[in-house]
């Protein structure tokens, strides 16, 4: 099995079903926006997940494609509005919402992505719709406590690593979680499978946001498509920064104490970024980060193992787990 | 019948339930400004027209105070949200969300309502959920157009009085609309019963808007509560503007254009409204806009009479209409 090739079809699958979707032509500046935001691309993890469980749960037609669409529909909502938050001007590689139009723009189309998120779900067979629309919601709500969570974090030097395993928990982990289970639900899945496959995502998302913050420092250059050391110049609170401003002692604290919130104008970029990468390899933070991806990415393929899918199913899924984790950019 | 009387019982039903409702307690900052916001009040307008309409028909029970709630926190996530779009410092008397906290604050926690608008909405009965949920997505869908007709207009000088009605259906009316249907819905009513409630809704919502145009400029300055002239002072579009801006020849045209763009610190309150209230009586907009409210709320009334509803319970919801066509503030 090729996990490469698996993952292509169900990516070209929920690409091609969103190609479909009409947005009204006016007001303009409501719904070009929205169609802007949905074209940028990324990895679609979140439905090509909805899919593949569905499909293997017997729940392979038409019915699904609708749900997948919601769960992406409400993630690029979250980015549109984080984006708006964060006063980023850059989202795969083009410009935000509110950066090509204005604030407003990106608030207004940033609810109209949510609600429609919501049209889709609601799309859901009859069966399962109240099921799919709470387990909607309730993800939803987490995910602005973990959005609010990271952005009081910003503020505070004693966030633990716990409090940030828990925030990116709310944050990133409950979605992917969702998305399994949103797909099991759609098949009419039995209870312990609904909460295997939620399971499942959890721990996936945890590996995953790890990942996301080890390729920051570690990734290679020349695969990651962004410049290494983002999250470091503007001093994110990564499990790295956090686990380093916990532990460092003496030199390494120094560095810390001198470098972060550093404003980016008063320092070059190689210079942060090689100090703050120094103290981490001094408290060997990527070897402790993979170990941490891997114990997350073994929970997860464990949760898997409680289902009842088959075992064709399981090597599937694992294989996409350790695709993920290994992924370059 | 004292209409005002019915309707204090209503409000104190919803206001007593609403009062049953705990929020989390952390994170404080995403928490905190939902029940800022949900404390401040208000005529309660869309929810007392939930409860009573469903009353009717025979939903009195506690089955309809969730559905009720949900549209009014979705009514008040507009509110926040476009407060922070229209950079408004005070709603109600007191500071708005974005100005007691911040930008981002208002952006998250309003995101947080809309949802939780749905998680109550979720609540109705399972025989009427999928209805409730589309009628409830279609109706915010609408709404964030006709909000964002009017930050268009913001820019337009050729805006006509058709557009302006279009465009208060949609970021007013339709949800009175809304509130009614869903009181029916939850009530099990037949489809024109549903039709001819919401219609009477849509309409009761024009006639609303309309007033609330008329009281910035000829309301009793002891009675509104608010400035007379706040409208006037920041140039918004109203009924009253646009039909002015489309007919006012000679010295009123030189007023408009003198006056109509006119930065609020380079002009006496009193002498800019005066003026611009003086081509107002030229063209004789009190009393046209008043004929306009009663044609609106005589179809409300036609409306109300194509429904199955008894003749106590149209006198009834005849008077509420009378009431808030003639309310003061």
């Amino acid at each position: 099995m090729d996990i490469n090739a698996v993952y292509n079809d169900y990516l070209t699958r929920f690409n091609t079903y969103l190609g479909t979707i009409e947005y009204p032509a006016q007001p303009a500046r409501l719904y070009e926006p929205i169609a802007y935001t949905m074209s940028l691309g990324g990895k679609r993890l979140r439905p090509v997940l909805t899919l593949m469980i569905a499909d293997m749960l017997g729940a392979g037609g038409a019915e699904v494609l609708p749900v997948a669409l919601g769960v992406e529909m409400f993630h690029n909502f979250t980015l549109l509005h984080d984006d708006v938050m964060d006063r980023a001007d850059v989202r795969r590689g083009k410009p935000t919402v509110h950066c090509k139009w204005n604030d407003n723009v990106a608030i207004l189309s940033g609810d109209a992505m949510l609600t429609m998120a919501s049209q889709f779900i609601c799309q859901a067979p009859s069966r399962c719709l109240s099921a799919a629309m709470d387990l909607f919601n309730r993800t939803a709500i987490e995910i602005y406590e973990g959005q609010q969570l990271d952005m009081d974090f910003e503020t505070r030097n004693d966030v633990t690593v716990d409090e940030y395993l828990h925030m990116i928990r709310l944050k990133t982990s409950v979605l992917i979680g969702a998305a399994c289970r949103l797909g099991a639900l759609v098949s009419g899945a039995c209870d312990a499978d609904l909460d295997a496959l939620y399971d499942m995502g959890l721990n996936l998302g945890l590996a995953f946001q790890l990942k996301d913050d080890l390729l920051d420092v570690w990734g290679d250059p020349d695969k990651f498509g962004k410049q290494i050391g983002g999250d470091i110049m503007c001093d994110k609170k990564t499990y790295l920064l956090i686990t380093a401003m916990n532990e460092a002692q003496g030199v390494d604290r120094d560095t810390l104490n001198r470098y972060i919130g550093m404003a980016e104008a008063t320092v070059s970029r190689g210079e942060k970024v090689s100090a703050v990468t120094g103290v981490y390899d001094h408290l060997n933070l990527r070897e402790r980060t993979l170990a941490a991806i891997n114990r997350h990415s073994e929970r997860a393929v464990e949760a898997l193992r409680q289902s009842t899918l088959s075992a064709a199913h399981v090597a599937t899924l694992t294989a996409l787990i350790q695709m993920l984790i290994n992924r370059e950019n």
